[in-house]
């Protein structure tokens, strides 16, 4: 029935992926993150892209409370990644050109003690290929923001 | 009870807004806004502004299944825009600043056959003060993509 259901959600949704991906570092995928809430975005003009970054209702919540430094366990934040491209009648506007990847961060400071707290995923392209390079990767870049519980995401003011 | 639930939910949504705005060019406020799911990001070079594009329910499922041209009624896009800001810890992005305003497109071909099918509406600052200098400041600005239902906005590709 979870199957039934699964398929006819990405059916609604018009999603591209047959099935569901496999695991990324021996985590599940998270399903649905299509439709999760914003909690900010960015572009960055070292490498081209634009980014949404999304979050699962515990993560969002928590952005909107401004708890975010240690985000709650259960947490999970997606960042939405595309190659930036100029819009054909807004010369001054960048927009989403090639879908590159989709990164998550799955809090459980107990499960995840080992890398900091936090699960690290990645699923690349349309087809959503598991990352499998290892978390040192992510953790890594991430580095920088270690005092900020390892999240670049400041959440973005909302009214 | 209405009133009652929608309190409830800016409370547990930590939303500052004190009670649902006034409209904007005679349209209600489209409450949740903030929970939409996303149909695509931009960044806006000449007027530094990082933006997020939303919709309800009617216009995300018409985004992932490729019929915008036109929108069905019932869609609403949401355009969330902050200023660019510099990430402090990683100088080559730029994340969401000072909130500018929300604005948002309502479909409707019949309500809105005087101005092109579409509702025009803006929601100025955190404070969400209604836009109310007419919709031909809107429509002056959208006119170079009436032909794609004068909507900017390519539904950026998801998986």
């Amino acid at each position: 029935m979870k199957t039934l259901c699964t398929t006819l959600l990405l059916l609604a949704g018009g999603v591209a992926v047959a099935g569901t991906p496999g695991p990324s570092h021996g985590i599940a995928y998270p399903e649905g993150w299509q439709n999760w809430a914003t909690i900010a975005v960015s572009h960055r003009t070292d490498n081209n892209t634009l980014r949404t970054i999304l979050g699962n209702n515990i993560a969002v919540k928590a952005a909107r409370e401004g708890k975010t430094n240690p985000w709650p366990d259960g947490a999970i934040l997606g960042k939405v990644v595309w190659k930036d491209a100029q819009h054909e009648t807004w010369q001054a506007a960048q927009a989403p050109g090639k879908f590159v990847h989709a990164e998550f961060m799955f809090k459980d400071a107990t499960k995840y003690k080992n890398t900091h707290g936090w699960g690290w995923a990645r699923w690349v392209g349309l087809e959503q290929t598991p990352f499998e390079k290892g978390a040192q990767v992510c953790i890594s870049c991430h580095t920088p923001v270690k005092n900020n519980d390892w999240v670049f995401t400041h959440p973005a003011s909302l009214p």
